[in-house]
């Protein structure tokens, strides 16, 4: 499975394709950052970063898309920004008629290493041990991006089959 | 020029298309309010927002978009969805190919009103007057929308020429 990971932002947003299964190592097939110019108006960007994911999800035709979820403990005035950002890359999934999700940047760092609360150095040497690279993802920005594609490649489908499994009536 | 007014929302989105000049009362043209459903996933209803907007962008033909700004004094949890429904419009907007400006309530308070301190009932009572409306405009969630619409008319426009006179040297 295919998976397109968004670390959503206005002036930097990480964005990373993921090929892989639950369980077993994933393959990074491709990692950016869409960048806009916060000196730009506001509906100029979101159009530029629009285009952006639109490039991502046509070059690489992913068959799912994750997104970090924005939440409320950020600062106001930054999480505006975020948010549309994060709508934009909702959108975008949902008009290339993909299943979209959403983790928590604590839901993701549990899923690649075991704990939610992990820093930023142990989370990006988990996802470069778990894509086989050689070195940390580059740019750096994009590597939470990759690690919330491999959440929903994890976690996700595990989710999924335990919710087939609930309705299927096997934990009655 | 015809100009649509958008008051942001996820659960509710005020939509009113105006069409009018600076000083001169406006005329109605249409106004709605597109609505999604809280317990349905946040892509399909932020998909089912642009498909709305879309709607009233092509039935309607505005020659630009005016926004409400979403601010930092809201409440954070709200903000994040209020956010995310704003991004989606200011994009449908620039996707159309249309300019799109955006107005804080006090701004839009004080084009209709006057006063950026006007309550709800005084702005109602003016937006009526304006667009010539024997009742109030129905829905009432729309009416904010009509609002921002009037605004963008009567101040975007007395800004467009404030900046071309400036730029043409007249204020030096």
């Amino acid at each position: 499975m295919r998976v397109m990971g968004v670390d959503p932002g206005l002036t930097r947003c990480g964005v990373g394709i993921v090929e892989g299964s639950p369980g077993v190592k994933g393959t990074m097939v491709a990692v950016g950052v869409i960048r806009t110019d916060p000196n730009t108006e506001l509906a100029t960007r979101l159009f530029e970063l629009d285009a952006g994911l639109r490039d991502f999800l046509e070059r690489h035709q992913p068959e799912a898309v994750a997104v970090e979820r924005v939440f409320s403990q950020h600062n106001v005035a930054s999480v505006i920004g975020t948010a549309q950002a994060s709508g934009i890359a909702m959108l975008a999934g949902a008009k290339a008629g993909l299943p979209v999700a959403t983790y928590t940047p604590s839901e993701a760092k549990a899923a690649v290493c075991g704990n939610g609360s992990a820093d930023k150095r142990q989370v990006t040497a988990m996802i470069t041990r778990i894509l086989g690279l050689t070195d940390p993802p580059k740019p750096a920005d994009a590597a939470d991006a990759l690690v919330i594609a491999i959440t929903h490649l994890w976690r996700g489908s595990l989710q999924n089959k335990l919710r087939l499994a609930t309705q299927k009536g096997a934990w009655r």
